[in-house]
């Protein structure tokens, strides 16, 4: 019989519908020893909780997310609030002897992360940084083939996250545009998932120099709307300062020799959610992008006038994360990286092991980030440890 | 308050997991005016049924699906049995008054459908016909391309349904190669889809003409294993005579002027679930496969040196099926389609109307697939309505 | 010293451009024991033939083509021609025992092809067909690939060559569109160039069951441009009957076992001259299409979870047909094909053997034509020998 | 009547091969006011000059170069030498008065490139720069987009030449990784084109910060063999110095706005000549690769849900450098690209201007490049103009 997991939940925005169908499925997928109870959500709002609870299935909903942390029948704290809400949260829940899953970024900056990271290590509670796109097959795939020396001593990293959805001058002012609450654009923000993606495959980046712009500088500011979704944002008449960036590019060297170029933009027409990425190896190459992101397209030296990149469709039992969903060719999506990032967690409760990635895994991405935006302001190349 | 809509599930296969994950997200994604509750599970071995409803969260089980469906907080039935237990198990059902959602294939023959439909027409029920791919927002964006007059008068369809699942020759004989327990191969199983697509988008058949073929003709007999998955299959020592098409090819004419070809194969190499087809109008053109099931590539006729087949990913708040997914970019999966699925059933219940697509749609569907049959019988083209 | 070939041409129309292109460029590109000389191209008009010789090079030019083929200084003969021409023109140049390239498709009928045989082996010439797509790199590759048994038995072909050139109805009533003078539609101009494609690959063709369709049924009259480009074509008032099929489907059975579906059609919106195919056999599967002609898509076998089509960039010096040409990467086109193709054509000479594809080859594609009009005809499946 | 312009070309490697094409087909496919007429071929050594002559159909040759830039009867010298050679031809043809085409690079320095534009300068003659790449039909759509304001205001350039040509450890150190012959590596070679196509498209690159890295530091010296292709090239048991880059990354801020990344690396498995890019305007993106080189990716503002990336298939009449070529769908390769190139010349002497691009495109492409060097050793941020 699996062991119950108590889940509480902070936050109603759109993260709060990923994860709880990341719960939902999670056992009926995987099974395994562990098995997630969707106990109580968190708002500020009352109304905002209960509807909520009761569309995601949470069997309770509270206004009170420091009570809920300490409750003793919640064994899981699942954060889901703005970056500049996380490190509160997170300490309040580690004294709390909680085990954490946060969403990305850690925090606004690199001091926040590693305040993160130290009050997790103090309290000796598992922690789970939720950099999702770790739990794509392919991208599983492409780190058992990268570990296991399949590839090749590895040469290069190129990666772009793509996206367009701000590139209306009229866009509102949202809280994803202020440094206050966000604490970068598009570099903390997608930036993010490229760098925790470079260093799940390939390592640690030693140093780098990039640059920032911001496009479009001022933008109406937002009128409270309700709702989930980006359409749910619309802007008023007067107008604010976009005080973050909407795009950043920076070139990278990595520990153990490799390079890389690395981009991420709001302002790329066309691309909704282009996170993508190729790696070149000595033996083989692998280019990757969410928007395909069944498939990861693969070249294999050593095969003469039949090479050529084969698109590798990661919908098999064989490769890791797909075990257990669907028949070969029968594709997944979104969400399901949601149900596999809740079982790595339950799998760390039950092993009583740290997840992966963990705040440490969090506290380095941010250095990195920290690292770019150094770079821009003195226009030159920083080691990221001196950060 | 939503209303409750108690559900029995009869099978506990495969299809069993995929309509589980189905009626498991359907409120939580769609809301809704009624809410699937996952009740009774059957399957004819307690300890089957035990099993798939701790798994799959179903509130209770049976060995007994003839005592299931008369049970008063039973409001809907959902058949995952094998094609030939179809014709009984929607004959009872439909006379215990219960509303009916039913895997495709109709029945092993076109009377096996015409005697399903006559139950529930005479009984009053509501019944669907589980073809999954309608509930793909490609496929209805493509349906309201088509409908609207955006495309312009159709002229060609061509579809092909490949698979390779059965290509090793030691693959074993299970009940899908017998004709006794699924009535055809890959014509019944796949072309059916493919055939309802058509219908589905560009309307009925009028005549076809095509034929089968049997590949490998004789296969080990298979040895009971349990296990929901291919893997789980083993062939032993003895040979048994494959009865049934390893692949059908087929011209057709619709009635509305357009022609069409038709393929579905099990001996494609290297397609996985590669259910594809092109469609081309006197104003634009349209393709899709399910390995890329997210896209609608789209041409459109008056972009001069700008034309060119368009990527169109249709995961926005504008695709139907897609409203309440995720942010644009975000792609879905194969289980999805069935929570779209049930959902459609939900909303027919709802709003007391007929689900789409109904038993009627199975069997205009299963009359297309006995006309091909009889054209590879006769070597002649068969008019679909002499059937 | 290479031994010169004295070449002369007939016709003015578009091949001329074509054919010249692959005379100018075969020596300098491939070298070789036989170099074609540009002696002498041939229009019933004076000044047609005077520019097309300075345009294209040609040292003379001439209006008569019965004398022209007679000459002393003439070794092969081009005939670019339409092709209710060529049976004449194949008579008298095979009676002067001159070698001969003749545009495909071979006649109007199949009567006309037989008599073309008849005369070319009478007169013991070298004749070749020009079906071009032969030379294209990516397409030898694919026959060596299935000749030498690497894609193991072959069970499925499936090809559409799709256009959309004649898709507006006021787009004039030229000779292609009239059986008088171009024997069929899509069915003998592009038709023929998958059919022979199949037979290059996969070999000879049993059966056929199709159908033809016409979707614009009349069309204004072309009133005379000059020019050798489709928008040099215009239409009058006056409205004519289109005689032959805009579009054709069929199914064929191959002798070796294999099934297959076939189209051709001009309304296929936003496909340009997407001749394509797919080939599927025990051990491997290829794709192509005329669009990319330097990939061959190919899947194999045996790759468990790294299989995947590949695009194999068919542009390497292992590639038959591209080892002269560039370095790896650097794409030809359509142009090159004809430059390949009148290397064959010297090198028959230079071996003193039959070019492939000879005559032959142009009889038995227009068999399988002529059996796809008859099964239109009696609406059933048509033995191709009996035709 | 056209004018004949006597070509003398210099250099009988591959780019000889290439550069012959563009001259043999330029009239024939063109036409225009001035016909190049392949007057003289020159090496060092007579016995290869001759057999060039005869090969690629020189009228004559010579093994003094110095001589025939100075012959009366030559018009256009085209050189076609190793980089190192290119500022003492252009010099003593410039002294000579006659035009000029030199493949790019300009020089093995920005000293040497500048001297290469004073003495054109001074002479008065007129000089291209060889950038192949600008001759591309889709690249010269992708220009017209831009400067008409097609796309919006730009703001994201994406570029990675790819290729993998010398991956193999024991590759021999031929003169191109030698920086005394070649100047630099990747940077130069494949760095120059992405670099002159940035300028082509977006303009003037005021800044950048970058890395170049050499992953193979030895290899074994080149043994002479004679031939024009990679595969005639072998390496020795004595190992020599690699003394320029394999590969080069950097990021680079424009003039007028866009932010842009830049990569060029011989170690990108499976790429064989992936030239490729990516632009993002405001009002639409496109995208682009040689090994596709017929394709332009085009993404539009505007279409709601019925938008993508469009596959632009850029052959037909409305896409300029491809007027007079095939019919639309009938594609052109890499040769095609140099025919384009020598009518561009060709246009210029007629219509008495510079050519496209001119000397002043190749010293500032040049300044690019030194200014990512300098970048590298100093490990900041450099401006262009200060180099």
């Amino acid at each position: 019989m699996a062991k119950e997991v108590n889940v509480g939940l902070i936050g109603t925005g759109f993260m709060n519908v990923a994860h709880s169908f990341g719960f939902r499925n999670c056992w009926p997928v995987w099974g395994g020893e562990c098995k997630p109870v969707m106990k109580c959500i968190v708002s500020r709002k009352e109304e905002t909780a209960q509807k909520a609870a009761l569309e995601q299935g949470w069997e309770e909903y509270s206004t009170e997310w420091r009570e809920m942390v300490k409750r003793d029948d919640i064994d899981l704290v699942d954060i889901c609030t703005p970056n500049f809400c996380h490190v509160e949260n997170v300490q309040e829940t580690a004294k709390a002897g909680k085990d954490i899953l946060c969403e990305k970024p850690m925090a606004n900056d690199l001091a926040g992360a590693r305040a993160m990271l130290e009050a997790v290590e103090k309290a000796g509670v598992k922690a789970m940084c939720g950099f999702t796109y770790r739990q794509v097959p392919a991208i599983r795939l492409a780190r058992e083939m990268i570990s296991s020396g399949e590839l090749g001593e590895i040469r290069h990293f190129r990666a772009a996250y793509l996206q367009d959805f701000i590139m209306e001058p009229d866009f509102p002012l949202i809280w994803r545009l202020e440094k206050e609450y966000a604490g970068s654009g598009a570099l903390g923000d997608i930036g993010a998932h490229i760098t925790d993606i470079a260093r799940f495959l390939i390592g640690d980046i030693e140093s780098v120099s990039g640059t920032l712009e911001t496009f479009i500088k001022e933008r109406p500011k937002e009128q409270p709307q309700g709702g989930t979704k980006l359409k749910d944002t619309a802007g008023g008449s007067e107008y604010g300062k976009v005080t973050v960036d909407d795009a950043a590019i920076w070139c990278g060297r990595f520990a153990d020799g490799p390079i890389g170029t690395f981009e991420a933009t709001r302002f790329a027409g066309g691309r909704k959610n282009h996170n993508g990425f190729e790696i070149n190896g000595a033996k083989g190459s692998i280019a990757w992008n969410f928007e395909d992101m069944n498939y990861l397209d693969y070249w294999k030296e050593g095969e003469g006038a039949r090479q050529g990149f084969r698109k590798v469709l990661a919908t098999n039992e064989e490769t890791p994360g797909f075990e257990n969903w669907w028949p070969d060719g029968h594709i997944i999506g979104y969400g399901e990286c949601f149900v596999n990032q809740m079982k790595e967690m339950m799998d760390a409760i039950a092993e009583d092991r740290d997840p992966e990635p963990g705040f440490e895994d969090g506290v380095k991405c941010q250095q990195v980030l920290e690292a770019v935006t150094k770079s821009h302001e003195e226009k030159c190349w920083i080691d990221v440890q001196d950060v």
